[in-house]
């Protein structure tokens, strides 16, 4: 006999463990989980992903998920839109806002150049900024990568790319150091290092 | 603004965050992650759900999720059709069949009795155990159930309800004791006191 008593059920557990960081023990638990909702439930639960797909909009300025052409950022008078936030994806946008410290625009790059990964400059949205920022206006852009080797790649990709184009844009990164609140001794040695050499002034 | 993006991204993440054990963090990540697969791999994931809900078929005998009226393994001849072994759930089923060491057949109660979850004897397929065994052909009944206070509650219900019906059949429970491979001072003292109150013989 097989491992799992019906075919349906089996399929079922196949897709949701395809989720990532969902084995097979606990996709099995939330389809059950699942069955014991009412029918109405189970079409909001499926209905729910498939929508999305199909109706999801992505902002035509800074590609981010939205609801309509232009997202409420973008659409916003109160934003400062001469400076452009440089992100990997929807989620660094959300931590971003949710700091309430930036009053500026976003580009959401889709993901970061990574040649393990396959994925290139023409795979991410990188032209769409380069053309963003060719049409004027734009006095700053932030690159809020993450900090790693594919980051420090997209970013210095991104920099000659605006070299290239002879755009006259300050290009900025977000600060690297010691997170607030941690403790020296549990910093990493490169992260340490780097917060000694790019030592900010104290302003007492 | 809202703390997403978009509605529809904001009600996929709800619908994912009602799994139980996903937050809405993760779930934020693994309806990105959809997003990021070809539209019929996320009709193929949504599909299997509420086809699993609309088609699933319960074996009229056992009660576990079967393809068919009656499960391979209430179809089997192979299986020995007096001994039943009474769960709570599918993933009981999946793993005692998983080692390999019983032949009989199942009752799957699809639930446990649990005031406080307001989950009583009609709520649960007592009532089918009882017409199964009454129709006679069984010679026991081996309760698998948790070792819980509701556990040994749905027990002592069902126990009493054959009593009570005046049907001559065996009544087991499946062993409880210290776990192979655990250690003594690492065993709880409820366990620890009924494995010696409940000792075997030693067969050298």
């Amino acid at each position: 006999m097989n491992e799992y008593p019906s075919i349906l059920l089996e399929q079922a557990v196949n897709q949701m463990s395809s989720l990532p960081g969902v084995g097979r023990r606990t996709a099995l638990r939330l389809v059950l989980h699942l069955l014991r909702q009412s029918d109405e439930s189970v079409e909001a639960f499926a209905g729910a992903f498939t929508r999305l797909k199909k109706e999801v909009v992505y902002c035509r300025e800074c590609h981010n998920i939205s609801d309509t052409e232009v997202c409420p950022i973008c659409g916003s008078m109160h934003r400062d839109h001469a400076t452009i936030c440089v992100v990997e994806s929807v989620q660094d946008v959300m931590s971003i806002e949710n700091t309430g410290q930036y009053t500026g625009v976003y580009h959401v790059l889709g993901g970061i150049i990574s040649p393990m990964e396959g994925i290139g400059p023409k795979d991410i949205e990188i032209d769409s900024l380069i053309e963003r920022v060719a049409k004027g206006g734009v006095d700053e852009i932030i690159l809020a990568l993450p900090t790693t080797m594919e980051g420090d790649t997209t970013n210095f990709y991104i920099y000659r790319r605006i070299q290239n184009a002879g755009i006259d844009v300050k290009i900025s990164q977000i600060a690297r150091g010691v997170a607030v609140g941690n403790q020296l001794e549990y910093t990493d040695e490169i992260t340490l290092g780097r917060s000694i050499v790019n030592r900010t002034e104290f302003k007492g």
